[in-house]
């Protein structure tokens, strides 16, 4: 979607400082970072929410998780991080292509937010 | 494992506030609630933490976050929930049987802890 800032970061029409990227997955860094590591996940086809997949989409959502888990290990915060994925304006998501933040090198606090 | 409270709840002999249980994943109240809803998806199978997945583990957890969005609709909290995964003590991770926190039924902050 041309509309989409991840899908141009996705396809290279938007700059991002891109941090792993093969046929199914783009992972970047969050240029509002709320930790010292900030990397968002991302699948690239485009799909609005997390609210809206499918049991046919588990093998990309799969796949998602297991790359935030390998970005995070790059990152050198492999022992120590949070996962965040916001559905919906009131949850905080603001840009509606799914993403997974993954947020390390810090301390973190309980609630959520 | 006998010693894991979350593998307990599972295998029915701990008690829990059960709302979804297939094969693969089980989805039961937070006893400690952060949120009017708090959901906690769980794979069936042992896995410590989201930072000892390997590629392997791909299809399960791809299904853990097709549950987690079954069970936020089923709540009532489809249209705004945000989901947490921690990994490691200093994120926040208490239970050492990995498991997806889905919070709903109130607005949430940023930075998420």
């Amino acid at each position: 979607m041309s509309d989409c800032i991840f899908c141009r970061i996705i396809q290279k029409t938007a700059s991002a400082h891109i941090v792993y990227q093969d046929e199914d997955v783009t992972a970047f860094h969050d240029i509002h970072p709320a930790a010292p590591t900030h990397i968002l996940v991302v699948p690239n086809r485009h799909i609005a929410s997390i609210g809206q997949v499918t049991p046919q989409d588990a093998a990309l959502l799969g796949k998602l998780l297991v790359v935030a888990r390998q970005v995070a290990e790059q990152a050198g915060v492999g022992n120590h991080f949070r996962l965040v994925v916001n559905n919906g304006r009131q949850a905080g998501q603001s840009v509606f292509h799914l993403h997974i933040h993954v947020l390390g090198g810090r301390s973190f606090t309980w609630p959520p937010g």
